[in-house]
């Protein structure tokens, strides 16, 4: 399925209008790729509120001189300027932003960029307009969610490779591991990793973001795994914990408590959910259990573009998950000094309940 | 050797003395990590300018119940407060942050992030304090040295591989050797790749920052190499060029002005030299063989915790390269629709002549 930036356009130009814009000025790189398809590390865009699909006349992109060729392979349908200066040129020289209220991504531009820009012109109107666009991207079309799959692929095969394949195993380090696991996604079909990968052995697993060290895989270790992969841009996102050899009772009563806390969580998502429901219903078995304290974050995160993005799903969250929306589920109880266990899936939130995208087991699994 | 958090402070208080700071917020998490040790995704940190090595009472550094645990370890020589709102809570909560100016990294900070902390008090004295501690990052300590001998070593021995075991060949894809080259360079002691390695072979190596395709290395192509190894958090960064089978005059013509330009750079990096005298050095090179409007980027950048810092070696650079100071030199000639030549290297600024980090050969390399 093709991209359909035009169509992402239009729908912002709905928002821009709502918001009372003649233009809006993006400068969020992620933002820029999701509305014209341009990878570029350097890049700016005015588009205009009044521009009509198949004529955006008005909609101008910027870039550098690095990206001539690539500027024009990538974004085909929309007028590119290649200025070094992309926001600071835009603002400067087109009518359009001279034409009324400019909105500007509030949330990513900094206080000296914005100061710089306000010494462009006293008939500038710049005004703030943060997350226009990632409000947008909360809910994926069915190439993004393509992406996803493919992505969370890639990790469910890469991992059921280091299960099957005994490579979990005392003796190991969890850097190893970690690299191992890294190859195996990448051997799957992932352009690259997701985010740097957790390993955490024993002790270490009660360490909610852990980065791996040289520490020594042991039997009777739990082991948390959170992983994900990069396919087209789009980021998938796993947590499992495993147990090497056999699990004692607290091991085995820990992961039942968080993996009924997983289902609870799971089954909450249901299309116009406050997000703060769904930590509630997912915190609440951990909270009955008295181990409320040991859970030590949110419950989970939207994903995509960015391995975090909106919608954030914790007690203190404020929206609603419309169908469509990509998240993650990761009820996660701690014991530090001890171990500790997190399950964490992607899904999308749909009509019927959600589509699961990562599919590896959450029974407890021994290696 | 042991990284010195307590000294950069020490080294941070002296500019903060000299724009007549009492104290300032640090909430750029490479300055932190760079001034305290801790890694974390969520951190911001207090410097109060009136403390003392080893007894840096009112210095806070403030991160989220995630770690706990983490802070505690990376950071054993700060107060740390765990707190979700950081930043916000550092200038709410500290009387040091009501005793006076108080700076704040403008050039990160966003126009929301900023206007949330003005509404904290009518005390709170906001001063716009960019690039304080970037300016300290650009001259490395020997333990950040190192870090950089480790990943250019890393990239080294990986591309070795890649050369000596005719990997580089006819009939693979730019994605499967960029993926080989990737393994390779964590095989050889990286903690992971320092930026998505670009791989462009024939007509895609004029693309300055091609990203790798499905596109077949074919016998006569340049292919060009720009990649680094990533090392405690210390980035390496190279580019070689080379041919698959015999090259053609032009190519051995191309190759010998690009790698005469990047030799004249590197013999003009001396301490204190001016960066757009360098630029200019290696520049004129191209200029004067006629080929001035096809090298389309500046000559280098600083390189470290980023992959692109402070100092920048452009045309229109104003700074001076101190000794110390860890950089690129990278001139590149691009034919578009034919190919393209780029030869980077990593090197450290010195008395007596640079430290070169990345020691692949410069001649021209058939595979």
């Amino acid at each position: 399925m093709p991209v359909d930036h035009s169509g992402r356009r239009a729908a912002l130009r709905r928002s821009m209008e709502a918001n009372d814009l003649e233009s809006l000025l993006v400068t969020d790189l992620l933002n820029i790729r999701y509305l014209t398809g341009f990878t570029g590390s350097n890049a700016a865009l005015l588009v205009s509120a009044h521009d009509a699909p198949g004529r955006e006349d008005s909609t101008v992109v910027c870039t550098d001189g690095r990206y001539v060729t690539q500027i024009a392979e990538q974004v085909p349908d929309l007028r590119a300027v290649i200025d070094r200066s992309s926001a600071t040129y835009l603002l400067s020289a087109l009518p359009t932003a001279r034409s009324g209220r400019v909105g500007f991504e509030s949330h990513v531009v900094t206080v000296d960029q914005h100061l710089a820009w306000t010494t462009i012109g006293s008939d500038l109107d710049l005004v703030r307009s943060p997350g226009l666009v990632e409000d947008l991207r909360i809910v994926k079309d069915e190439h993004e969610v393509g992406l996803l799959r493919d992505a969370c692929r890639a990790a469910d095969e890469a991992f059921a490779v280091l299960v099957d394949g005994g490579r979990i195993s005392s003796g190991r380090t969890e850097i190893e591991v970690a690299r191992e696991l890294e190859a195996l996604m990448v051997e799957h079909g992932a352009d690259g990793i997701s985010f740097e990968t957790i390993v955490a052995a024993g002790a270490n697993s009660a360490v909610p973001h852990h980065r791996p060290t040289a520490a020594v895989l042991t039997d009777g270790d739990f082991v948390k795994f959170d992983f994900g992969a990069l396919v087209g841009g789009y980021h998938s996102d796993m947590t499992r914990t495993v147990v090497i050899g056999n699990p004692q009772d607290w091991q085995k009563d820990l992961y039942e408590l968080v993996k009924r806390s997983q289902t609870a969580g799971r089954e909450a998502l249901t299309p116009g959910v406050d997000a703060a429901a769904v930590d509630a219903a997912s915190r609440s078995v951990i909270d009955d259990a008295g181990y409320g304290e040991f859970f030590l974050h949110g419950l989970g995160h939207g994903v995509g573009l960015e391995i975090h993005e909106a919608p954030g799903i914790a007690k203190t969250s404020t929206g609603t998950l419309p169908s469509g929306a990509a998240v993650t589920v990761e009820p996660g109880v701690y014991f530090s000094g001890r171990g500790g266990v997190r399950i964490e899936d992607t899904l999308i939130v749909r009509d019927g309940g959600p589509e699961l995208l990562t599919m590896t087991t959450k029974e407890l699994t021994l290696v």
